[in-house]
């Protein structure tokens, strides 16, 4: 079913992901952009322990029209370079294409149908701990799992052989009903710890659940994001809530995806982790006042740092 | 009435009102530290345009002991460093002195009322824009005026008293029947200006005014503030905290005094301007998210400039 692959945004998550699939003998071929000439030379490394492989030759390609159509897209840009899609993902396209979008946050979903067509369009989170540590090679530190759904609809026969090649390639992989309701478990946790960590002054998680009154604050965020869930039709139950805090102090001095990017004074991903939850929250006629000041405060604080 | 006075905390504010006192034949008593030998042998300057001037002789002290009892003090010290008022002030006293606290924010008087005795305290708040630009000298770029009124009491003969003495020595003062209702209406300029100049990464307010986001936080902690200032009895009309808003575009690229203290790595007035609010606000069983959201970053922010 899906016998060709592209991945497109070949960062740390797409290249693992993209690697792993490759490993098991699927035809993968990556868009890259900065590495293309180290990967078409060397190939890739993947570093994980004893779960360690190198691929020598990989299919490096340096524009969407070389790669052509295929029977499936996973797009793992970072959301802020969405402006790309209508540009990136056409030339992938066949009648039956199937477009994953791992991205975080809310909206991107919609953003990648508007360019291929609702149908087409499934969406993941991404629970791992990757990072690029050369050009051409990725360290996991943390597989984890994707929970993935299809767009606006519940699971379906495609869904689950998605699934089944994705835990073929050893990427765990969860199927669920609704996707809209997973993304808005995951802002749970990400709209208060990602952005108070920068918000704060660029601190880990342990620094916030250490600190009465911010970690007081992550848990009003946590019901303001629940409320919102709430109005939308989404259940987040207090016990998750709960949950989603108290696993967070045994992380340790943990840098969310969000600091790690503003410190590196890259692209933050403002608005599907805080901006589009607010709007949705807005429509609904939900008032999320710690969340949009936080929005307001990321939003100047992510501006400035691109300056 | 107040034929010596004392002023404590000799910082650009106590210098700028203890020189205008002196300059005009009052007996003023300085409490000095950093600048202390420079002004016992040059003196004090004042830059002021066509009102400058020079006080070649003024008595400065390093103790208050050394200052003896007065009939009135005045409090200049920055509020976070009101631990040392136990020993600063009661050498200061004679069974009438008078002591009016020129500091920022809520929660001074009480804390000086609690060495004092509350029946000697006035309060007064300070809307003058001058620096300390070398020792012993301050230039002021515009001395404004102070709004004044008894601790808990309305206004007296002893209120108008004092505020004669200072309007003699070319200070306007305005008298209130309520200290705390004007302390609550300074707060609505104070507590978002200053607060999200600090927060939002280091900003004028002509950013925050500028950002429609951040303009929009400023409003809703104004209707914050007013509405926890209405639950403890202080009307703060819409009119007055648009007018706060209104007039802050023009004054371009300002920067709040915290924002400077900030910046410098001095300590910020964390606890007078917003953490007292709040902890008055709660009391009165006032929600105040974005408030109680603004304290946890700010006290976060700040205790780690001090690191």
């Amino acid at each position: 079913m899906f016998s060709s692959i592209a991945i497109v945004g070949a960062g740390a998550i797409g290249t693992y992901y993209g690697a792993r699939l490759a490993r098991v003998g699927n035809d993968v071929r990556f868009l890259l952009r900065r590495d293309l000439e180290v990967v078409r030379r060397e190939g890739l490394r993947v570093a994980e322990g004893a779960r360690s492989f190198s691929l020598p030759k990989v299919g490096a390609f340096g524009a969407a029209s070389e790669i052509g159509p295929v029977d499936l897209v996973i797009v793992t840009l970072k959301a802020t370079a969405n402006a790309e899609l209508p540009r990136l993902l056409p030339p992938l396209l066949h009648h039956r294409t199937t477009v994953l979008t791992l991205q975080n946050g809310l909206g991107s979903e919609e953003q990648v149908a508007e360019v291929v067509g609702a149908g087409r369009v499934l969406g993941g989170l991404c629970f791992i701990a990757t990072m690029r540590t050369a050009p051409g090679e990725v360290t996991c530190l943390h597989p984890g799992s994707i929970t993935m759904g299809e767009f606006e609809r519940p699971a379906s026969d495609r869904t689950r052989a998605l699934a089944a090649l994705l835990n073929d390639a050893g990427i765990v992989c969860n199927v669920v009903d609704s996707l809209a309701e997973a993304r808005w478990q995951k802002l749970v946790w990400n709209i208060p710890f990602n952005g108070l960590s920068i918000a704060a002054g660029g601190i880990t998680t342990e620094k916030i659940c250490g600190n009465p009154e911010l970690a007081a604050q992550v848990r009003a965020l946590m019901r303001e994001v629940a409320a919102a869930a709430a109005a939308l039709g989404y259940t987040i139950p207090e016990e998750f809530q709960c949950k989603q805090f108290d696993v967070t102090p045994p992380m340790g001095a943990y840098a969310p995806s969000s600091l790690v990017d503003y410190l590196a004074q890259r692209d933050v991903e403002v608005e599907p982790i805080w901006g589009e939850p607010l709007r949705r929250a807005q429509a609904a006629g939900v008032d999320t006042p710690r969340l949009a000041m936080l929005y307001a405060v990321l939003r100047q604080l992510t501006s400035m740092k691109r300056a």
